[in-house]
């Protein structure tokens, strides 16, 4: 069981399509959920990919959401034969899913406006579990939707990133984490003594080492991370003098 | 348990550290394997991204190792205090891990060249688990490792890509993963029923739609994939035939 305590609620991201696994598409939902989580003081903790697969779907699901305070999922709610994520959910939820009126009204009202048909496929969109309650998507209508301590949420970027702002302020956030990133052109073999006697005298805070190599020389970029500014500042000033 | 039916052998990735889920860095390493493995006819199917946490680090790796063919890691191998990755690996596989002569005598040909101390942080790089093999590092010696069916690489992307390289002749592989894309200007909705009519008329091959958003237009992106050229060929043809 990984290690949940400090003072910020957890979330995990569980992404699911096969785009990103077959290297034909590079992540952006996870970078872009990943900085909105620390903006708002919530510890994103692990992140999951799977493929368009009902079983690998549940049982990921499960996983995170018995770990983690909050699971966001992306992807597989469109309307075609791939999206399988509302039925995998109601499943992990062994809850019963089926097309429901509200978000058929939705749907109904969206396409009567742009003259398209609510044909079965995209009545597949209205398929909501039992106990959920729907997410607003402002740009394309077709809901997502939230049960238990999970948000399911579309894998079209921006219809994932609207979703995002309307579930993020109904979550309890903690304190926004503050971070310092500091550049230091030694790699990291010279200054790692040093460093681990810094993370070791501030423990609340985390001092990360994002080693790079730029024209042939070595260099590491030290990211300090905490809630306190005061600490974070001196933490921060004292790094700044072993290595001058 | 997902689905590990199909010809090709299949691998999943372990990314460690929190550069990624702090949002301060945007996943390159996964992209680049998911593209090799493609190419390599190897199915990637599952990813996991976890902190520089033990446990955490323990749990998942031993969920991926037992579920699928191979698994890669990234990240976690360098000389600092956040370098737990080797220590991980070990306990893990219930082995003993500690600075190995053969990893040693690499470091320290390589620092005694350089002019750098082989110092205690160095000397952390060759902490090797028992009975694992090293992968060869050409851009800054430190090695990777193999050890069953998991092979731990560096997080840094030059040296993972070269420890890619190493490595990926070594595995077996299946027929390479052949892909068609298709533009089709219309959203999945309105190509949903067709599209799912396809896929069951195809069910050796995969039959992928990705949505898209357009100056206000929708689209869909139809990705069909699959080892067998003629197949491929036939069903790419009929998909044309059907939103002409």
């Amino acid at each position: 069981m990984p290690d949940q305590t400090g003072p910020n609620p957890t979330a995990a991201m569980l992404v699911i399509g096969d785009e990103i696994l077959s290297g034909r598409t590079r992540d952006a939902n996870m970078h872009y959920l990943a900085g909105q989580l620390t903006e708002a003081g919530i510890d994103l903790k692990e992140v999951r990919i799977v493929s368009d697969d009902h079983d690998g779907i549940v049982e990921a699901l499960n996983g995170l959401r018995g770990t983690w305070d909050t699971v966001f999922t992306s992807g597989g709610i469109g309307p075609t034969h791939d999206d399988i994520t509302a039925d995998a959910v109601a499943a992990a939820f062994a809850v019963n899913v089926d097309v429901r009126d509200d978000a058929r009204t939705l749907l109904a009202a969206h396409y009567a406006k742009t003259g398209s048909k609510l044909n079965a496929a995209r009545l597949r969109m209205a398929r909501i579990p039992d106990g959920a309650t729907l997410i607003d998507n402002p740009v394309s209508v077709a809901p997502g939707f939230t049960i238990g301590n999970v948000h399911v949420m579309a894998g079209v970027p921006k219809v994932f990133q609207a979703m995002v702002a309307t579930v993020l302020p109904t979550l309890t956030g903690g304190a926004p984490l503050l971070s310092t990133s500091t550049r230091i052109d030694r790699g990291e073999g010279d200054i790692a003594e040093p460093l681990g006697a810094l993370a070791k005298e501030y423990t609340d805070l985390s001092v990360g080492s994002y080693p790079f190599q730029k024209d042939g020389k070595f260099g590491t970029n030290i990211v300090i991370r905490g809630q306190d500014r005061t600490r974070l500042d001196m933490a921060t000033a004292k790094l700044a003098t072993l290595f001058e």
